[in-house]
C-alpha cells in the first residue's frame, strides 16, 4: 500500500501571555493580555514518515519565543505583533512554508476610584475576544485577517422572521417581532499594505454594532450580510468579510394555560439547539 | 438496621428568564436576564422513605410559577422580586418549612449607535453575576442576603507576599510587587426589615472594588479582610460579608535563559493550580 | 466600628499529579491521576487584620509538598494519601487547627492490543471522580469522607411520577414511565478507625449503582433515599450519606403534529433548567 | 459599492436526542444518544440581500424533522440515519444545493446488577463522540465521512523527543521517555458506494488505538502519521484519514530542590499551552 502525507500543521496552542506597560511619566499601567496561537506547515514529510526530528522547532521554544519577543518589543497593534512573530518562525524554521499566527486579546477595563479610573486596577471586560490571524507564506506577502470572536449581542425590536417555506414538519409560528441575539464571530481580511490596524479595526466594529442595532432584520441572514456589507462600505483596506452568528432562541414562556398573555415581554433563553448562520461577503468588481 | 433522614432539599435550578419592560412613553427596552434557583425543605420524609407525592409541589411547577409571577409582576429589585418568589412558594406548598430563592442578574450594556445609547440592542457585559439570596422559613422574618459572582479583578501594582514561614519544601520567593488577580465571589446579609436593596448592592460592590484597587495589599487574606471590613464600615444595614477570592496566578515569564531581564512585565497567566482564600467577617459587639 | 473574623480558610486548590507506578516484575505501568485541594483554617486573625504573613504556609509550598509526598510514598488508598497529606501540613503548620484535604480521582482505562490489556496505554474514563476527604483538626480523630462525584446514570424503565400536589401552575402531567436520568455526587462518612477504605468504596459503589437499577422509582427523592439507605445497610463502617442528585430531563418529543405517536420511544434531553434533590441520610438509633 | 455573496450557510445545530429502542422479546432496552447538526448552502442570495424567506426552511422545522424521522425510523448507524436526513432535506429545499449532516453519538454502558448487565439502566461512557458526516450534494453521489472526537488516550512508555532544531529560545530537554497524552480526534472519508459502516468503524478505531498504544513514538508527528496510515493499510473502503493530536503535555515535577530524584515517575498535566498537530493522509497511486 503507499500512502501520502497531504497536508500538516504543527503549532503551540493557547500560549498565555499578560504584559503590563508601565508610562515613563506618571504611575498609570496598561495591561494586555493575549491568548497566541502558532501554527507551522511545510517540509516536514520525515518528520511524519521516518520520526526524524532535525528540521523540527519544538513548540515549546515557540512558546519561549513569544514571551522573549514581548519582553524585548512594544506589542503595539496585535496585528504587528502577529506580523514579527509569524517573520520570526519562518527565519527560525528552515522547513517551514507557511506560519499562521493567530492572537486573541481579551479586555479589561480600568476600575473606578472615586469616579476617576485607577493607575493599576483592572476588571476584566465581557467574554469578546479580538482577533489578529498574520499568514506568513515564504516569498508572498504577508496577509492579515483581523476579527471579533464571541461578541454576545441582542436586540429585542425591529427583528421578524415571515413568509418561509412550510411543510409537513413546520410548528413555527410567523413573527413580526421577536428578540434577536447571537453570539458573533466575524473575520475580515485586509488588502495587502499599509493598513491603520487599530482605527480600522475599531471601523468595523463599530459598523458590525450599529448596523446589527439598527437594521430591520427579515431574518439572521438578511442581518449578517448588511453587517458584513457595511463592514465593506465602511472600510476600502477590507477586502472580504466572514461572520458567524448563532441564533441563540429565545422562546416566549407559554403563559396562556394560566390565563396570561405574554406580549413579548417574558422569554425563555435557552442554549440548545441552536440556529448556525454563516455567510462571507466580499467586495465586487 | 434504622436510617433517618437527618435533611432534605429540592427544587428547580437554572430556570432562565429574559424580560423585555417596555416603556410607555418612548421607545426605550430595559432587559432584565435572570437565571433563578428554587429549593424547598420541610416536612417531606414520606416522599423520600415511602414514595407518598401528594405533598410535592413538582419542581416543572416551580418554573412555571417563576415565568407567570415575572409576568404579573414587575421585576423591581432582585431581592424583591425574590421575596415574591419565597413567599408564593412557602403559601403554595403546606409541607414545605422552608424556601430558599436564589437570583443572579447576568449584566447587559446598552449599544451605542452614533454615540448614543440605542433603544433595544444591547451588548452582554462581563461573567459577574449580580446574587440576590431570600430564605423565608415559615414563621421567621425573612432574610436576605445579596452579593457578587464571579467578578475578575486585578491590580499590577500595590501587592507584595514576604515574611511567611519556611520549610523543606519552599521554593516560592518573596516579593513585594505581584500581579494579584482573582475571580471575587461575596456574599453580604442585611440586617432584618427595610433596606434600600439597589441602593445598597451600588454601595457594597464600590467599596469592594475601590479597596481592591488601593489597598497596600501583604497578602490576598489581608486584602480580602480589608474589603469585607469596608462594605461593613460603607453599610450600616449590613450584619456579615463572606468572600472567597482564588488567587488566580500570573507567574513572571522566565526570560533569564535568553539573555532577558523580566522587571514585572511579561506574566504567564495560569489556571491552575489556584490559591483560594476565604473568609467571613461580621459586626463585632 | 468594630469587626471580626467569624471564620476563615486558605489552601490551593486543583493541585494536578498524575503519578505513574512501575511494577518491578513485569513492564506494566499503573497510572494515579489526581486533582488535590488543600485548606486549612486557625489562628491566621493578624494574617488577615494586620497582614502579618510570619504565621502562613504559602500555598504555593503546599502544592510543592503535594508532589514531594506523592514522590516519597506510595500512593496507595486516596484515604491514605489524603491522611498523610493532612497530617504533615498539621506538623507543618503551628497557627493551622483544621486542615482538610479533599482528592478526586480520574480514571483510565487500560487500551486493549489484540483483545490484551496493554502495559502503558490508557483511554480516558467517564466523567466521574472517586472522592477522600480527609479532615484532620488538632487534638481530635481524623474524619474521612469518601464519596463519587458526577456519575452521569439513567434508567429507561421503572420510574413514575405521579399523585403530586396541582395549584394554578401546574402543566406537568402525570407518568408511569420517564426516563429518569442524574449526575449523582454523594459523600458518605465512614466512623473513626480502621476501614478497608477501597474494599468499602467498591461495595458502597456497587449498592448506589445497583439499587438506581432496580428500584421502582415514584419519584428522585424516592431513589435517592433508597440509594443512601442501601449504602448504610451494606457498609457497618459508615455512618452518614449525603447525595445530590440533579434531575436531567428527557422530554417527550411532541411529535402528535406530524400525525406521529410518541409511546416514550424519542426524547430531548435538557440541561437546563434541572431538578435538584439533596439528601442526607444517616443510621439511627 | 459593489459587494457579493461568496458562500452561505444555514440550519440547526446542537439537536439532542435520545431514543429508547425496546426489544420485542424480552425487557431489554437500547439507548441511542445523538447530537445532530444540519448544515444546508445553496441558492439562499435573496434571503441574505432582500430578506425573501420564501425559499427558507426554518432551522425550527429542520429539528421537528430531526425527532419525526427518529420516530419514523429504525436508527441504524449513525451514517444511515445521516443519510435518511441530508436526502429529506434536499427533497425538502428546493434552493438547497448542499445538505451536510453531522451526528455525534455518545455511549453508554449497561449498569451490571449482580454481575449481569442490567435491562434498562445506564452509566454515561467517556467523553469520546462517535462521528458521522454525511454530505449530499444535488446530482452527485452522497459523501460519508466517519470518525472519533475527543478520544483522550495516553501511553507512559515508548515515547521520545530528541533530535529537534534548537535556537537561542530553546529550552526543552530532550528525552528518549515521556508521557504522550491526547484528546484525539479524526475523520476518514468513505470510497462512494456500499460500505459496511458499523464494521469499517470499529475496524479504524481499533487500529488507531492500536497503533497509538504500540509505536515507538519520535513525536506526536511520528505517531500520528502511523495511526493514519494503519487505518488506511486496513480499511480498503476509506481514501483518506485525517487526525488532530493537541499535545497534552505532563511536566516532570521539580523535585530536585527536595532533595529528591523524579524517574518519570510524578508529573504535572497541564492544559494549556498545548501542541496541536494535524495532518491529513491518503492512499497514493
Amino acid at each position: 500500500m503507499s500512502v501520502e502525507l497531504t497536508s500538516n500543521s504543527y503549532g503551540k496552542s493557547a500560549i498565555r501571555l499578560l504584559k503590563v506597560e508601565r508610562s515613563n511619566v506618571d504611575r498609570v499601567h496598561v495591561i494586555r493580555d493575549l491568548t497566541v496561537d502558532i501554527a507551522m506547515s511545510g517540509a516536514f514529510t520525515d518528520v511524519h514518515v521516518v520520526g526524524d526530528n532535525s528540521r523540527v522547532l519544538p513548540t515549546d521554544t515557540m512558546k519561549n519565543t513569544v514571551y522573549a519577543l514581548a519582553r524585548e518589543h512594544h506589542l503595539g497593534e496585535r496585528e504587528e505583533f502577529g506580523a514579527l512573530l509569524a517573520a520570526h518562525f519562518l527565519d527560525a524554521s528552515e522547513a517551514a512554508e507557511r506560519v499562521e499566527v493567530t492572537i486573541a486579546e481579551h479586555g479589561w477595563r480600568r476600575l473606578e476610584v472615586n469616579g476617576r479610573p485607577h493607575e493599576h486596577s483592572f476588571e476584566r471586560g465581557s467574554a469578546e475576544s479580538r482577533i489578529a490571524i498574520v499568514t506568513a507564506v515564504r516569498g508572498r506577502a504577508v496577509e492579515v485577517t483581523a476579527g471579533i470572536e464571541n461578541l454576545v449581542i441582542l436586540k429585542s425590536a425591529q427583528s421578524a422572521f415571515r413568509g418561509y417555506l412550510k411543510d409537513r414538519f413546520t410548528t413555527l409560528e410567523e413573527t413580526s417581532d421577536r428578540i434577536l441575539a447571537t453570539a458573533m464571530s466575524a473575520r475580515w481580511r485586509y488588502r495587502t499594505g499599509e493598513v491603520a490596524y487599530g482605527h480600522a479595526f475599531d471601523g468595523a466594529r463599530r459598523r458590525l454594532i450599529e448596523t446589527f442595532a439598527t437594521h430591520e432584520s427579515a431574518s439572521v441572514q438578511h442581518t449578517l450580510y448588511a453587517m458584513a456589507a457595511a463592514v465593506l462600505d465602511e472600510r476600502a483596506d477590507v477586502e472580504e468579510v466572514a461572520i458567524t452568528m448563532p441564533n441563540k432562541h429565545h422562546l416566549l414562556a407559554k403563559l396562556a394555560p394560566f390565563g396570561l398573555d405574554n406580549q413579548n415581554e417574558v422569554f425563555v433563553p435557552t442554549e440548545e439547539p441552536y440556529g448556525l448562520i454563516q455567510a462571507t461577503v466580499r467586495r465586487g468588481d
